[in-house]
């Protein structure tokens, strides 16, 4: 059975998120208060729709609640995301996501019962920090407040030495989960495996542990 | 030595990249054309600026060449983001990073030498679709195309199975790299490990495979 989801509010955020559940095989109703942002979504989404969504009869005839899940992607404008994901909880949908401007309007969401509230702007802000403090991180995954996943660029200084040659597991406590070399991927990759110039390490530990291991191998 | 950055335009994006920079022991110099947005970094950042980085005399009293890296985050005004990427450029800035607003202004930006730019609202629209569309995966980082990492929650059909119980590498390709229990993180573990309800697998493998592990497991 496809799963069923409704986008309100359809700004770069918004038709991102419509976008990629279209592509990702999923029905999308894709809704905004301002026909032109609608008119660009008519060939992409599975019905796009002009409703203000403050308006509880509209929504209603809309069957809103029969959807899974309702993301409001309202942003600048508050009080209509407020308002917006009121109406939602009282139509009964299961399941709200709602993108929060501010920390007020985070809790005042948390409050009326929506599921999930998200930050976009200031969570790629912490994930694009992060990528820039480090030249050698190409990616990674907060596992845990102290465990990390990262993908680590394999520089002259380790290129050519086998992972046994390194013993990165047992000088660092960080495990090698994979390794990224053009197109193809090593899984688990064996004790002999020899890095080369360039390949990508997604290594495993504790941030203490990566933080160590990347100074004595990157400067 | 410290790293030292600049970071131009106090929105939200912005101003999460100085905080998450400062907190990992950055030096940040934090610009914005509107007093009240400096006002609030003044007691976060290393220093704080009210200028607006669209004159190039400005740009050139703060030093600005010294640094190892400015982030540009300024949002609506296409122009004033092209315009001070056009000068920081001019002036021998070794590492640029911009936000872009949509395509055609990423273009312009490239064109011009921005280092990186990026789509905040657009990437973080795609994370979170994909968040939303499994509502047992909790985080992914995709390594390649065709390849990623998910966290995914143990439900009662896995829990008290051991991993050869299960025998997931041999019947779908997938291996664990991990568990995620409370507080603790158990690296590469033993095949005799039992998973407990509410456990968190952190897993990697093809995304065909994995589609194939969620829908047996999950539905
Ligand atoms: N009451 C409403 N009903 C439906 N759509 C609405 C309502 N109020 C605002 N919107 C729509 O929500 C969308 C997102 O609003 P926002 O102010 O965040 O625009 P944006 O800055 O272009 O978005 P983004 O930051 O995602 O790029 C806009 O297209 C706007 O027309
Ligand atoms: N010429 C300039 N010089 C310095 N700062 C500027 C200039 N032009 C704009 N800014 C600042 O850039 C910041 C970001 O601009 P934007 O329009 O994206 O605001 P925002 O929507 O609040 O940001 P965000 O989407 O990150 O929350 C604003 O605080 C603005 O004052
Ligand atoms: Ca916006
Ligand atoms: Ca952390
Ligand atoms: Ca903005
Ligand atoms: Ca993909």
């Amino acid at each position: 059975m496809k799963q069923e989801f409704v986008v309100i509010g359809l700004g770069r955020f918004g038709g991102s998120i419509v976008k990629e559940l279209i592509e990702q095989g999923a029905d999308v109703m894709a809704i905004d208060i301002e026909s032109e942002r609608v008119d660009e979504f008519a060939p992409i989404a599975t019905q796009a729709v002009v409703a203000d969504t403050t308006d509880e009869a509209v929504l209603k005839s809309l069957g809103i609640r029969n959807f899974d899940h309702v993301i409001v992607a309202i942003g600048d404008n508050i009080q209509s995301s407020i308002l917006t994901t009121l109406m939602l909880k009282e139509l009964g949908v299961k399941r709200i996501t709602v993108k929060a401007q501010n920390d007020y309007h985070e809790k005042v969401l948390s409050k009326i019962g929506a599921d999930n509230v998200v930050h976009p702007e200031r969570d790629m802000g912490i994930r694009i920090a992060n990528n820039i403090l480090s030249n050698n991180v190409l990616d990674y995954l907060e596992i845990s407040d102290e465990h990390s996943i990262m993908e680590l660029i394999v520089n002259s200084k380790l290129a050519g030495n086998s992972l046994i040659d390194l013993d990165i597991r047992a000088k660092y406590g960080i495990n090698i989960v994979a390794i990224k070399r053009g197109k193809s991927i090593i899984v688990s990759p064996q004790a002999d495996e020899k890095l080369q110039l360039n390949d990508i390490m997604i290594i495993i530990g504790a941030d203490v542990d990566i933080n160590r291991f990347e100074k004595k191998v990157f400067n």
